[in-house]
């Protein structure tokens, strides 16, 4: 779907006209007295298997974007109200399964008491503050679906309110596990807040940006009672998780001078500086602990942030970045001792053979806590093509193990994406993350793609379109060779033709032998035969178009 | 570039169009007293290093389609008429280095007797049919850089021979390094011959297809003497290498019949077909002493096809699968035998997780031939991206030693592929390749990412269009945002904005070291001052914009 397609869509975020041929439905599952309600995108399938369940990240389908969602967790947060720590973390090392564990243990299949021990161990985290009651709760971790994040953010050309809202459900209607919301400027409380109110997943954010406004952008000025001051107005509207540079020490600074590309994270330079200016410890790493009191107040998850990321291929797995990810593993044991829920910030732009270091030393140096990466790309040399370049070490990296991917747009490195190139991110990172998960053996992956290639065997057309992760996209290629509504029907493709298909000799051959028990051999040497013979009494030529790689 | 900006193009193939701030150069080489004009793309570069030279497949600039290109290589053949086997392997096992090998090193800027080493060995091959005397010499190994192969090939809405050479030149201007031609029906002939003339990549077929052809598209009338003609045809025509569906086994067929998606390769199954009619050894295993003799007569390389590949994630790594390499394997020994150069065909649809266990078997099986694949995709669920999905496969395996990547267009398994498909399957594989040369450890491949990311942190923005694989979508994305001339020198771009900016406080600090010989620590210090003090007197804000996904 094209923008300019989309020009003449009354509604392109509807939900049946992004996804023809499924469902949203609420699977009902018991727990603990209560019903809940897991929320599934289903696509009807004509053929076996019926139908596939996907997990549907999209929320509610018809909503009042000045009303918000409905506050979903508010019962199972006020029953907590008593606790002083209000992490996830908190209830899963006393051997609580709360009702946040067993929804998001239902959207993965898998058992509740599984959730919490992978909660307890830091293994995982379920990033659901207590003031973000709208939030369907999912978990990240290494065991579970590899997720995916996109990014929204008010730009100079500045948009409305209700555009990042609609962001965040284009994001959220292609797949997007969480969203951060990177917004600055004046309205930036108010878009904030309108995004967690209509936001069914996790929101994350970087709080730097606001804290560095509120010290009128010099960031000298910085001081860990503004900084606190942010991370409290942030929480108190119901961010889910906050990206923090805590890991970025006065002694790794000098380790980046001779990089080619210095230092590329924002929030990591604005650290340096800070640390530079005063000559002292990063206020963040030096305060840790008064920064906990805010996270467990109210369960808001830590992403420790990568500020010394390797920005080309040149400065991958250095000693910056090796640094500071020993310094992100000593803060997760101390976030772990507050029993405060943390995830680990990674690269960024890595060449191939040195991918699997990256989750190796992160394993390691952090204590198993879920990786969550940007990409990494795998070449610089591609812009506009980003999305690619970075998909590529995104399935790589999430095969090792990493838990969820940060999207890159076609735009990165050149510019602010627009609608296409958000879609075309996210359908990217899907790709990523789906790859990843049928590799790890998660144990609902494949059913789809089998699903996809009985359709493909059996020439459902139709269920090929709606099977796919772009149902309109795919429609529309087939349509441009194949327009007549026959052809959806046909036993061919305009890839061979109608005149010889492999596929359906293989299938002629398979219900010869389903309906006369006659063995594999047998059967494949009679059916061939039939067929031929059918050829050859209908005089027609084999086939009579190329397809494009069959050779 | 999509295709409504090439309406408003003149010559949309023009390379001074595609690739602006490059030219196309002959670097001289001196071999065996004879001058060898070497094809060489070199992007202009006005920071360090100057220049990059990048490997060209493009061909002679200005052609007359009619005439064809200059027969480069007619005297180096017409040296050698006297010798009945006509094979590189031939040479190069008896200790001699053609030019044609020394043409190949220089591209790759290694020696001549490493490429004869290799192509001795059979770890590589060098396809240059002596009728094809108009091509550019190149080698395919797993030492060598990665090659990419694109499809072409007329369809039913026949196209013109004009049309199917623009093809040709579509594909070799944005980095294919060689093409397979897939043409069928009644023009094949003079559509392959004109091709031929004007490629100076080598050029691939599917010599069944047209056999077929001649015993009226009924699979069980082809005969080996049917084949060997259309072998000799196209021979002579200057046919490079020739995929040869030489494995598909009687035994094996039954092994199929469980699988999801059966047979999927055209040639594989038409010679399935053929076994089970004729209840015989497939006549391609039992005839392959007489094919021999055309291809060493020739040098043709084989292109041992996988007939029997995976058409979905389920079916990869079958019995079937691997049984048809073993047999490849004791083919290539037969081949090699002859001294006729060898490359194995591999699949196809892979998940991540076997994708190895695809590169060890056949380098065990096939004596270390070169692997040349077609992706693999790594998830059956996203038709409409399946360039991204296979290119995600095609990076793995060829950092694990694949020698050529056969491209998938996003129109794979929907249609036929269009100009734009055909660019877009071209640059994921290029992206895929070069990836895979830089995780190889290619020597000069690094050198392109590290110009790339000096470009970036000095803000030398026409630089970065100009070594972006794709400048002008490069340049497009960046003016979406930043349209203005002087945003072309500017040190920011659109996603941090201009007041403040991580790489440019780096870069700063980096020439104040050289400058005054300070350590990098207070170099690093006096720098961030200096640059704290500017935006104090300023008073200017750090930033306005948000960064796409810089957290």
């Amino acid at each position: 779907m094209t923008n300019q397609d989309l020009a003449g869509v009354e509604d392109p975020l509807r939900f049946e006209y992004c996804f023809p041929g499924s469902e949203k439905i609420q699977r009902e599952v018991e727990h603990d007295g209560e019903t809940l309600r897991i929320p599934v995108r289903r696509i009807h399938v004509s053929g076996e298997p019926g139908h596939i369940d996907l997990d549907d990240t999209s929320g509610p389908e018809d909503i009042d974007v000045t009303k918000g969602l409905a506050p979903l967790r508010e019962r199972w947060v006020a029953a907590r109200a008593s606790e002083e720590n209000q992490s996830q973390m908190h209830f899963a090392r006393r051997g609580i399964v709360t009702p946040e564990m067993a929804f998001a243990a239902a959207r993965e299949g898998m058992e509740p008491e599984f959730v919490r021990a992978e909660l307890a161990a830091g293994r995982a985290v379920l990033p659901a503050n207590i003031k973000h009651p709208e939030v369907e709760p999912m978990v990240i971790g290494r065991a579970f679906r590899v997720k995916i994040n996109s990014n929204i953010g008010n730009s100079a050309v500045s948009s409305s309110i209700e555009e990042e809202v609609d962001k965040l459900r284009w994001s959220t209607r292609w797949g997007a596990d969480t969203v951060m919301d990177l917004s600055t400027g004046p309205d930036i409380h108010e878009t904030r807040g309108r995004i967690i109110r209509n936001s069914p997943v996790p929101i994350g954010t970087v709080p730097i940006y606001q804290a560095l406004e509120k010290v009128n952008g010099v960031p000298e000025d910085l001081t860990l009672e503004a900084y606190i001051e942010t991370l409290v107005e942030q929480a108190e509207q119901g961010v889910d998780y906050f990206t923090i540079h805590a890991g970025v020490l006065l002694r790794y600074v000098p380790l980046t001078a001779n990089r080619i590309t210095g230092i590329v994270s924002r929030g990591g330079s604005i650290m340096a500086k800070w640390c530079l200016t005063h000559h002292k410890e990063n206020f963040l790493y030096t305060g840790f602990e008064e920064i906990c009191k805010v996270m467990k107040k109210y369960d808001v998850t830590f992403s420790l942030g990568d500020g010394l990321r390797p920005g080309c291929l040149a400065d991958a797995n250095d000693e910056a970045q090796f640094g500071e990810l020993e310094t992100l593993g000593e803060l997760t044991e101390i976030a772990w001792r507050h029993d405060i829920q943390v995830m680990i910030e990674g690269p960024g732009h890595v060449p191939l053979d040195k991918i699997q270091e990256n989750m190796d030393r992160e394993l390691a140096a952090c204590h198993e806590a879920p990786f969550y990466t940007l990409g990494p790309l795998v070449t610089d040399v591609a812009p506009g093509y980003d999305h690619i370049t970075s998909a590529i070490g995104a399935a790589n990296i999430g095969a090792m193990g990493t838990a969820m991917l940060c999207y890159v747009t076609p735009k990165e490195h050149l510019g602010l994406p627009n609608r296409q190139d958000v879609k075309d991110g996210v359908i990217a990172y899907r790709i990523a993350a789906h790859a990843a998960d049928v590799a790890k053996g998660h144990p609902r992956a494949r059913e789809w793609d089998d699903a996809m290639s009985r359709a493909r065997f059996e020439f459902r057309w139709e269920d090929q379109f709606n099977l796919s992760m772009d149902p309109i996209t795919a429609r529309e290629y087939h349509d441009e060779t194949l327009p007549a509504p026959a052809a959806k029907t046909a036993h061919f493709c305009s890839m061979c033709g109608p005149h010889f298909c492999s596929m359906k000799i293989s299938e002629d051959v398979r219900k010869m032998a389903a309906e006369q028990g006659i063995s594999e051999e047998e059967a494949v040497q009679e059916g061939m035969q039939k067929k031929s013979e059918e050829f050859a009494a209908s005089g027609g030529k084999l086939y009579t178009e190329v397809r494009s790689s069959d050779a």
